[in-house]
C-alpha cells in the first residue's frame, strides 16, 4: 500500500494552514487511485507533525511511502530538517521504502506554472 | 513593453538567492519573446529590492509589467507586504500598468507539478 504525505512548513495562521489541507484534499481527488493514503504533515507550528504522519500511514498499511516537500527553495528546511526528521522516524519502520522527493523548485514544470500565472494576470 | 518580475522572499543564504536567480534565467529563456523584460527581485534580505526591480524595468522603457511572486501560500507576506510595496511604488509611475498574480499555491497546474514530482520520486 502506498501512502503521500505533502509536507508544508506549518504557520501560526490557521488559514496559511488550511489552504495546504485544502490542496490535499485536491491532490487527494486527483491520483487516490495511485496513493492508498493522502495526507497533510507540517514540519512545524502545526499539527500533524512529519513523525506522526508517517505513523499514522504506517499504521495504516502503507509500506511505501513519498514525503512531498511543499518548499519552493532549497533552504536548511529541505536540505536537513526534513531528511532528518524522516531518517529519525525511518528507524522505526525498516519494513517501510521512505522516500523523499526534491523540492519544488527543481522540477521542470515550475516554469510552465509561472508562465501560465503570469499570462492569467496580464489578461484581466 | 512588458515586463516581468519574479518577486522571492530572499534569503541570506546566498544558495537560495542564486537557485531564484537562476529560475529566473530558464523563465526568460522560454519567454523572452512575451516579456521584454525578465527580472528577479526579493522581498527582503537580498537585492534588487521590489521598488529597485521596478525602477529598473520603467528606465528600460517597460509600459506593463506582471509582479509574479514566488510564494506557495497566501501568508501575510503575499496578501500585505508585496501589494503593500507595489502600492507605493505604483505612486511614481502612474503610466506604467504593475498586476500582481496570485501565489503559486492558487495555480491548476499546482497539483499536477505535486503528482509529477511524486510519481518521478517513485519511479526511482
Amino acid at each position: 500500500m502506498k501512502a503521500l504525505i505533502l509536507v508544508a512548513h506549518g504557520s501560526r495562521l490557521a488559514k496559511s494552514n488550511t489552504e495546504v489541507f485544502k490542496l490535499v484534499g485536491e491532490l487527494e481527488k486527483k491520483c487516490s487511485g495511485q496513493y492508498s493514503i493522502i495526507k497533510t504533515a507540517f514540519l512545524e507550528l502545526s499539527e500533524p507533525l512529519i513523525p506522526e504522519g508517517i505513523k499514522d500511514c504506517v499504521e495504516k498499511g502503507a509500506r511505501s511511502i513519498i514525503i512531498l516537500p511543499y518548499f519552493l527553495n532549497s533552504g536548511r528546511h529541505v536540505t536537513d530538517d526534513i531528511p532528518n526528521i524522516v531518517n529519525n522516524v525511518r528507524k522505526q519502520y525498516p519494513d517501510v521504502d521512505i522516500k523523499i522527493t526534491p523540492h519544488l523548485g527543481a522540477s521542470d514544470l515550475i516554469i510552465d506554472l509561472l508562465i501560465s500565472s503570469a499570462d492569467a494576470t496580464q489578461l484581466k
